[in-house]
């Protein structure tokens, strides 16, 4: 069997398989390797990415547009939804269609679920789904679990507490059920309210997953190999006074710390705002920041692999 | 002669001669060629265009900005007004100066007509005109000449109808010079309140065009070899009662198709709302996406042109 | 000794020595001259400058973006501070954190005082101070040297008239600096409630400033090889009926530059509203438009020269 990603969309975090995750792993681990030996990289040379953020993200499009632009592909960008053709009344499948002439890759983030498959539906070129509503943003994913495999070596059989927003919080969803694949273990620690939702609860069950919820912090640091910290945010909560209750048990800091087991691995999307007390950020298992410098990398690799320009023949 | 476009502005869809019009047309196909070969084109390499959007228009912006980078020039992009230090009452002909100093060619748009014109008067680099108010969008009306060329073969002694709001659509302007100049026949339909404006007809006729206004749509299309659709806005009606009286009748769909000469060509500038029902989008005659995707190859000829980068000696 | 900018941040205007000036000052000629003779720039190829604009400046913004493209760089562009994630409440370290992940140099501009060395502080690549809040804006300041050594062929030993708004200006305050390290003699002329404050011109004299200040806008002329302009807003002002009172008074034009220097140079660091009279525009004093060109090639050295790319060995 032959692994070949050219012309594919990344639309969501459980399309590949585990053999596909590595080989997308494998080439950000390349394209890491080129960049920090300071190659000047010209694999997609020629070729225009439209970043089209119908949402904006400034964070997720920096990433992006520094991914293409580190592999020689020239950028089309679209920042400020408010001046788009959508705002004349065009439909979501005219403005794909129409940016879909003028390149070779669409990379998109939008606010309504779905819209990144619609997206792909029409396009000719491969569409790259940088994060469509509540429902996907499986390029963060991806950097996750990216991360946890340069943090720790391996990426399963191990255990992964997530801590925080559980509901709302997309990258907990879809991360959720890349660390069942791999069958990692899965600690749910949130504030009542904020809870993981109980249909994906139950579908990462049906799928086989070895999942605990708990309120105790304490003990679930001390059993996990990695933690997930996610935002709290005020809108959240149904009161402030509600918010202002919780909130404190939520921040991660070196008191906490002193309960967790030897060498946890501390993760957060960013932005953060004060989930992680920044006297953690010289912990030397505090891998954040390298996180997100990840994306870039992992990117750089769904680039690579779409497009085609990275024409590696991978047999498995 | 010698054509040479090194140096030029493009500020308006009537400074060219048909033998100039062959030209950059035949140049737009050359670099459509080469894109879809997968060239890797490098003929404007070191050369930073700068993209003026005083007025936002994505769709504009992202055609010229995927024409630029593939050239394999650099973009330094406006894409937001109200920033800019024409907030601060800066004079268009100082930003113009400022910029015209940073990069090697200027392509702008403004709300206020004749803007172009002002600017290429201070600038020492070329100027493309990428609409300036209700007068002049010239890029449009090329890659229109270009798509029919496309489409037809050809470019002269067809039938053209322009169907919608022909008052205010500076495209079907510019455009009616270009067909009358290329011997085409024209039909106006429109809605009584968004007739094509006097001053225009008259100086198409006297330029010796051959023009015909009806209400008879399907008679129309029944003449055509090309119908060019454009929107039909609720605020350029007098009342929302009018504008729902008219509005059915300017939208172009399957049945109405029956009546259209066998093979007409159906164009439209887009963004479109509702004035082409999307079922006639699989008709092979629906030219409109293509139409945008010929407006980067059409942007990157006129490019290649006025830098002196693509230097064919052209004689005639 | 040796010279090298390798990794070095530019923050302020008062961080160089006179022979890191002159260093400065060559490369930027040398630049000016590669552009100029139309080369190919290759020399900061493979890399990726962020321009983080926290406050919006289409003028620098545009100068940073131009200067990237010209030396081979790639731009990962924020010119929308709303839509960052500052708006979700991350410190601004964290967001440096991050974009230093992406890119191997940051351009920043930033409304509070202070950022910039903030930045450069947990930053790990050379941080480029593209203005923040009051304090500085240095390659404004450098390119205003560069400007002068250009115009006059030396840059000291002259008399420099500031004219307007000495008080809010941080241009002038930064050049102040730099004016007297090269021993000029400065004249400063402002409305009363806009005089430089009081701070600046004891800092100035404690180092050794000839600084003179009076009324006498003709007298200030007649004495000055340069002119450097700056804008009076009404907002400065404590009353409507005090701004119409001064204003007239603080505008060059043909009249007053009759009681001149002959061959005075007159800059501005634009954009001008009315201080300068357009009719000064074609007078071979009018320096300022050249200046603003020269702001491109001033800030290509200092990219070039902290990224290490430029990597002359200056001894001294």
């Amino acid at each position: 069997m032959t692994i070949d990603f050219k012309g594919k969309d990344i639309l969501n975090g459980f399309q590949f398989s585990n053999q596909e995750l590595n080989v997308i792993m494998e080439t950000a681990s390349y394209y890491e390797m080129r960049v920090k030996r300071g190659e000047i990289i010209k694999d997609l040379e020629g070729l225009v990415v439209a970043t089209l953020f119908f949402e904006p993200s400034t964070r997720t499009r920096l990433s992006f547009e520094a991914a293409i632009n580190r592999l020689g592909a020239r950028v089309a960008s679209m920042a400020e939804p408010a001046n788009s053709s959508i705002a004349k009344g065009e439909s979501l499948e005219d403005t794909i269609l129409t940016v879909d002439g003028y390149c070779d890759c669409i990379v998109m983030r939008h606010p309504v679920s779905g819209s990144a498959a619609r997206a792909a539906e029409v396009a000719v070129h491969p569409v790259i789904n940088g994060g469509d509503g509540t429902s996907q943003h499986p390029t963060q994913a991806l950097l996750d679990i990216y991360t946890i495999r340069k943090e720790k070596g391996h990426i399963g059989g191990q255990t992964i507490t997530f801590l925080g927003d559980l509901k709302y919080g997309r990258t907990v969803h879809s991360l959720g059920y890349l660390m069942q694949q791999f069958n990692n273990k899965m600690i749910f620690v949130s504030p009542e309210s904020l809870r993981m939702p109980e249909e994906i609860t139950a579908e990462l069950k049906s799928r086989g997953a070895d999942i605990e919820e708990t309120d105790d912090i304490k003990y679930a640091l001390s059993q996990s190999d990695i933690v997930y910290v996610t935002r709290v945010q005020r809108e959240r909560f149904p009161s402030v006074e509600e918010y202002e209750k919780c909130k404190g048990s939520y921040i991660l800091n070196n008191d906490l710390l002193k309960y967790a087991k030897p060498g946890i691995t501390i993760m957060h999307p960013l932005p953060r705002v004060d989930e992680i007390a920044t006297e953690l950020d010289t912990y030397e298992g505090s891998a954040y920041f390298r996180q997100a410098s990840n994306g870039m990398y992992l990117r750089m690799a769904l680039l690579g692999l779409v497009t085609g320009r990275h024409n590696i023949c991978y047999s498995i």
